[in-house]
């Protein structure tokens, strides 16, 4: 490998390394538009014909615009890119969580990238993280107590919140957003225990800082006074993971709680917290649906195959997603947009974790 | 609501808005060092301290520094970025999935963050994706016939890779890997049939074109024929997905691909292609373990409870995390550093999914 010419570049390129004049005279365009059709930053100023062309003739001659790479490198960010190549493999999340574990405490922050097990999208990723800033933002994370929002807003980023919605008075009117119906949701796992004839129904219910525990909680209350019913029990779990729903169980199954009569069904406010459930009653030998029924919220990819399978409220997953994309791209295109809030209608699933009560209520 | 005051500002704010210049006598610096402070591209010009009080002081007098958000955002990157609470939990991928599969539609890509249900992250998180590019790469996506490490080089931007590894001869001497001792592990799934008394044992394999199902699918076979055995059949999986593995699995039942007799047991490429395994057979009528054992791969969240409970190969998710990261670290610290090539050993986790074969062999 020979060093790189000394500036002012000679005319012509030694045979082994080519210069940016020679990717000029090949594509038939002045070296400046070489070096604008190759610098991301600059490429809209150039025809997309123009671009291919340029970008063509730089890789089959193998010339790299280094000068304007190294200008965008400049810049520290204190950001990773994690590139995986399907994000629905279970397999990768916990990777990530070890991964961002290391480098929060170094002051990093890590943005994930999901190529599909797609090269060309791999590629597209690649240059989007090294060259370019994010456009706008899809907020699945809202939760009281945060300046999600006013971030943004500071910024000039455009922002849709999907899954979750802010606390009412915390700029929600300022926002679109797409989220279930919670309430009619948990509705539909009240009655479908009680139409099975329980009437000793507890509910355990996830973080109440997060709008789908507030929602599902409210509804679950709502629901049961319709059928004339009160709740046994209201457990709060901590956050919705396994090992909270695994600690709120067995504390409803303790009595560690305040509580009327043992319960016969419980209608828990997410998948996540089922697993937990699902731990905590193998421990006490209680049995899921013989014992005490249980229903979930979310219909999590797998809850069909863990046993027994969950009845659980399917919410609308994919409809969720494409909402939110298309409200985010047309209020980028138009700002002054009206601002939506969608409410998706989930449905009930019955599977193998439900069944009439053992003895009558 | 004031418009904003008129260039030249006023030396004094109106009562109801502040100036840059109310910030700067209030922090006790000039008007140049409070533009330098918030503007995180020049943030590194001023001492922390500095960077601290000015940002304190801004947000007590409700400053924004527009201008300076703005001169951000004039370049249109196309990219956009998605903020999750809890990447472990799987209801959101699928959701991620339909975002994607819009944006992509119309020429964006997307960036996922995680923000751990942790509010003081998410804020880190946007002012990153609205003020900064990546400083390197973890690439979970490895796979013949990509150019994602060309692509690190001529960006410079420092790369790992994790899980994959890139095909022999295709620059992996260059990069650092951490990946499975997938030779090793699957030949631990093969030791525990053949000691339960399986001989006539089938391998589901993965897609070829990734490091993880070419060397598991040759594993297999080199510990087939240490025990002296010929596999029964090898089938490739089109991809690591459940419905990929249901297809595979009923070539096998059917016949559909070469086969010698009937298999006892069939160790599969990953846990992913399980699921579609346990639906075929279930399609066909068949019982997993009583029937046909099967054994997985990585031990990914949730397959402890579905049913039977999957024997697997769990591989260590978390250290392969943060070895990526510490090496990722390292290197970008010091370039120059000698590439490592780490291979985590992984270990056999016996559940019910697998017991001796119906008859003898």
């Amino acid at each position: 490998m020979q060093p790189p010419a000394p500036s002012p570049a000679p005319a012509r390129a030694t045979p082994t390394r080519a210069t940016i004049a020679d990717v000029a005279r090949e594509a038939g365009v002045h070296a400046s538009t070489v070096s604008r059709a190759l610098n991301p930053a600059t490429r809209g100023m150039v025809t997309a014909a123009v671009a291919q062309r340029v970008t063509e003739v730089a890789d089959r001659l193998g010339w790299r615009p280094s000068a304007v790479a190294a200008g965008l490198r400049t810049r520290k960010s204190r950001t990773i890119g994690i590139l995986v190549p399907d994000l629905i493999n279970p397999i990768f999340p916990p990777i990530l969580h070890a991964v961002e574990t290391v480098l929060a405490a170094q002051g990093y922050v890590t943005l994930v990238a999901n190529t599909d097990n797609d090269a060309a999208r791999e590629s597209l990723l690649i240059e989007r993280m090294a060259t370019h800033l994010v456009d706008g933002l899809i907020l699945a994370s809202a939760a009281a107590g945060t300046d999600a929002l006013s971030l943004c807003a500071r910024f000039g980023i455009p922002a849709v919140l999907i899954n979750r919605r802010m606390p009412e008075g915390a700029g929600c009117a300022a926002v679109s957003a797409v989220t279930n119906d919670d309430t009619h949701g948990i509705g539909l796992a009240v009655d479908h225990l009680v139409a099975l004839g329980h009437r000793r129904i507890a509910h355990l219910a996830g973080p109440q800082g997060v709008s789908t525990a507030r929602d599902r909680r409210a509804g679950f209350l709502e629901r049961m006074r319709h059928h004339g019913l009160a709740p046994v029990a209201v457990v709060d779990a901590a956050a919705y993971t396994r090992d909270a729903g695994r600690v709120a169980m067995t504390a409803l199954l303790e009595g560690l709680v305040p509580t009327g009569p043992a319960c016969t069904a419980v209608a828990v406010a997410n998948d996540m917290l089922c697993l937990g459930v699902y731990d905590a009653m193998e421990a006490a030998g209680r049995r899921v649906a013989d014992d005490i029924s249980v229903t979930g919220f979310n219909d999590m990819p797998f809850v069909d195959r863990i046993h027994p399978a969950l009845t659980t409220i399917r919410i609308q997953h994919d409809a969720m997603g494409r909402q939110a994309a298309c409200i985010l791209l047309a209020e980028m295109a138009e700002p002054g947009l009206a601002r939506q809030s969608i409410r998706l209608v989930p449905e009930l699933v019955i599977r193998a974790s439900t069944a009439p009560p053992a003895k009558g209520p």
